[in-house]
């Protein structure tokens, strides 16, 4: 089945965001092994949309849409759909009542124009929208499955998940299914890993192998299509052993057990709570913990020390440590641990200082010094971080998080 | 003159990476005041590329091509414009010594394949790459100018910025100028601002109007092209008015003033230091200050309290109070801010205290409590949030951020 995808915003056009969506879809496509052949982009304009519309269903068997179904005058993709399809546009009592109702649920008065989220094209179903008001639509035009989904990713990719990908895939091959294994790995680069890896897949498609980069964590996917979810495990389960043999330690996890949700297993098998002692991270090691509903079985809290005066007053690292070692430095990481061991009444404490930039505070920018404390041992480690001011802070997350989870089982380093 | 962007790549199409190129030259084309109205993805296949760029050709006066000329056997973009040109290749005697010289200056034995980049449509000029080793090319295809670039932006935007844009603009007769002005606004929704504002855009397409939402700010964007800058903003700067007049207090800032920076900007002022104490929002607010470089001249720290043991022991928060109002309450909320003005030495804090969900902590999932404490006065709000966790929590701390900005500027709510 092939698939094609159109993203509307005049926005995108001019550059004013990335069209991350389609790399979402896209990836999306390829674990349920449907062919993606095309893309477009084109602006909130009714002739182009619509052109971009017909041009599409003539080549694909199906068409993402997303984008131009909010309840704003240039939210035109409905219309544009219409048009392609040579039908009206009809109103859905039902849903303007749905939408009247969730906004006197916020207490609000609805603003009249969200009614043009009950219009939809003669023919068209609406997918339901659990995350907003913009419902998304579903119907044929000629021979090709046409679909339109919100802009906001949020609202989107569960559309996208649940409801468009089943119903292609329903469609494309009644009898098959495609299962998909993620094996997560963290300290390789994607070209190393593709290195280790891509012998295994030379002349064979089944099962199929991606990489995905996130935040210095790759995941390796491996992708099968059998007549059943056994015969799929079965075609995945001797290359998913090899993987595994040639990357060893690296692959932490699999599938959506991510480094949070593990270390946080990790803690409660132990009965140890968690703080946090951040200084160039800002809080943003706690916030990625705390971003996993539940966090708060282990996680008690974090001191934020992003000034020395912080770090010497609220977590008790001593001035003189500071002043000969620098403030960037692994014995002031790990009296900033052991301080906030204390005042958090924390078992286990992850601290972070550095130089994110543009500056270099005390160390060349992107130098960062991560220590874990435990009821066991207390270790620190220095890294250089390559990148800007975003991207050092963010791996130094998932540094900061890959070692408490390497402390907590026992693999520290030396 | 209207422009077309083709990006070339099978690892588009799979979302093993995203286009940010055909953002990058979105941008520089409305800088230039030069039309973009449709950007297109195929893989590595020739018979869809010489497709593309048959339809580019047809509708566009220029087409810009990413991707697919370097030296592998998948890079077959050459291949393509010659296809759809309907032209032979050539070879390059002179590049092909220009690139055994580049192996030869580096030590290094040139692989054979690398001599595919010495071949060109009959008829194409190359463009000089100063940062690599894959020529540019310049031909035109029927009416329409046809420029192919390598898809490393490193490479790719000298070509775009130094040869494409200039040669487009030389041949583009009036050579207009598009600007834009974006008005940051919070505390409506996008559809009650398109309420207040769409009747000023009824029949007029310059300035052209637009809506951007992320997390609870909506962005107006105003569109103006003319002659030159002061053109376009003598068109926008009367709208910008009404439409300043008509949003009030709701506009904060313009263009690339967050309001974090924002609020940066009034602590300096005000010669005061900021930290934040932070429950449910477990570290984001202080990680989206510490995102603005520079943030250390005023942000000093933050202590998470994300356990009630934490809100008493390092807030110094009374058992009593929390026994009395709730873990979510007001007057919880003052006390953190209290609390952590005393132990992180901050002149202004923020606090956040709430039930993120899933499960209701102490409080309805959605309820947030936000306080903010200066020197001059401290207040607390108590607002529900829509959505999921990770909803609840982004909205939180564009409210947490809203808020510090509105005590700082003396417009404390009620």
């Amino acid at each position: 089945m092939i698939v094609e995808t159109l993203a509307v915003g005049t926005e995108l056009l001019l550059g004013q965001i990335v069209n991350s969506n389609a790399a979402e879809i896209g990836s999306r496509l390829a674990d349920a092994g449907l062919d993606h052949y095309h893309q477009a982009v084109v602006g909130d304009n009714l002739a182009r949309i619509t052109a971009a519309i017909t041009a599409a269903t003539t080549r694909a068997d199906a068409l993402i849409i997303t984008g131009g179904i909010g309840p704003t005058r240039d939210d035109i993709t409905r219309e544009a759909i219409a048009a392609a399809a040579g039908v009206p546009l009809e109103f859905s009592d039902d849903y303007a009542d749905h939408l009247r109702r969730w906004w006197g649920e916020r207490g609000r008065q609805m603003p009249e124009t969200n009614l043009r989220q009950a219009r939809y094209p003669a023919g068209a179903e609406l997918i339901a929208n659990p995350k907003g008001t913009a419902p998304g639509l579903r119907m044929r035009v000629g021979g090709c499955r046409v679909f339109a989904v919100p802009g906001v990713p949020a609202e989107m990719l569960p559309m996208v998940d649940e409801d468009i990908i089943p119903t292609l895939l329903a469609e494309h091959d009644a009898t098959g299914v495609m299962v998909s294994r993620v094996l997560r790995t963290w300290g390789e680069s994607e070209s190393r890993v593709d290195e280790m890896l891509s012998d295994l897949f030379l002349g064979s498609a089944n099962p199929t192998v991606a990489y995905l980069a996130s935040a210095a964590e790759i995941k390796v996917r491996l992708t099968a299509r059998a007549a059943d979810r056994a015969g799929a495990l079965a075609l995945i389960t001797p290359v998913e052993e090899e993987v595994r043999r040639r990357l060893g330690a690296r692959v932490f996890g699999a599938d959506d057990r991510t480094v949070e949700r593990i270390l946080l297993e990790q803690l409660g098998e132990r009965g140890w709570s968690i703080g946090t002692a951040e200084s160039a991270t800002g809080g943003m090691v706690a916030a990625a913990i705390t971003a996993v509903a539940g966090a708060s079985a282990a996680f008690v809290g974090s001191v934020v020390a992003y000034h020395r005066a912080v770090k010497e007053a609220a977590l008790g690292v001593p001035a003189g440590l500071i002043d000969t070692n620098g403030i960037v430095s692994e014995p002031v990481a790990l009296a900033m641990c052991q301080g906030a061991a204390t005042v958090l009444g924390a078992d286990v404490v992850v601290a972070t200082t550095g130089a994110a930039g543009p500056e270099p505070h005390g160390a060349a920018v992107g130098t960062m010094v991560i220590a874990v404390r435990t009821p066991e041992d207390a270790r620190a480690r220095t890294l250089m971080m390559p990148g800007d001011r975003e991207r050092v802070r963010t791996y130094t997350v998932t540094a900061a998080l890959h070692h408490v989870r390497l402390a907590l089982s026992g693999e520290w380093w030396v």
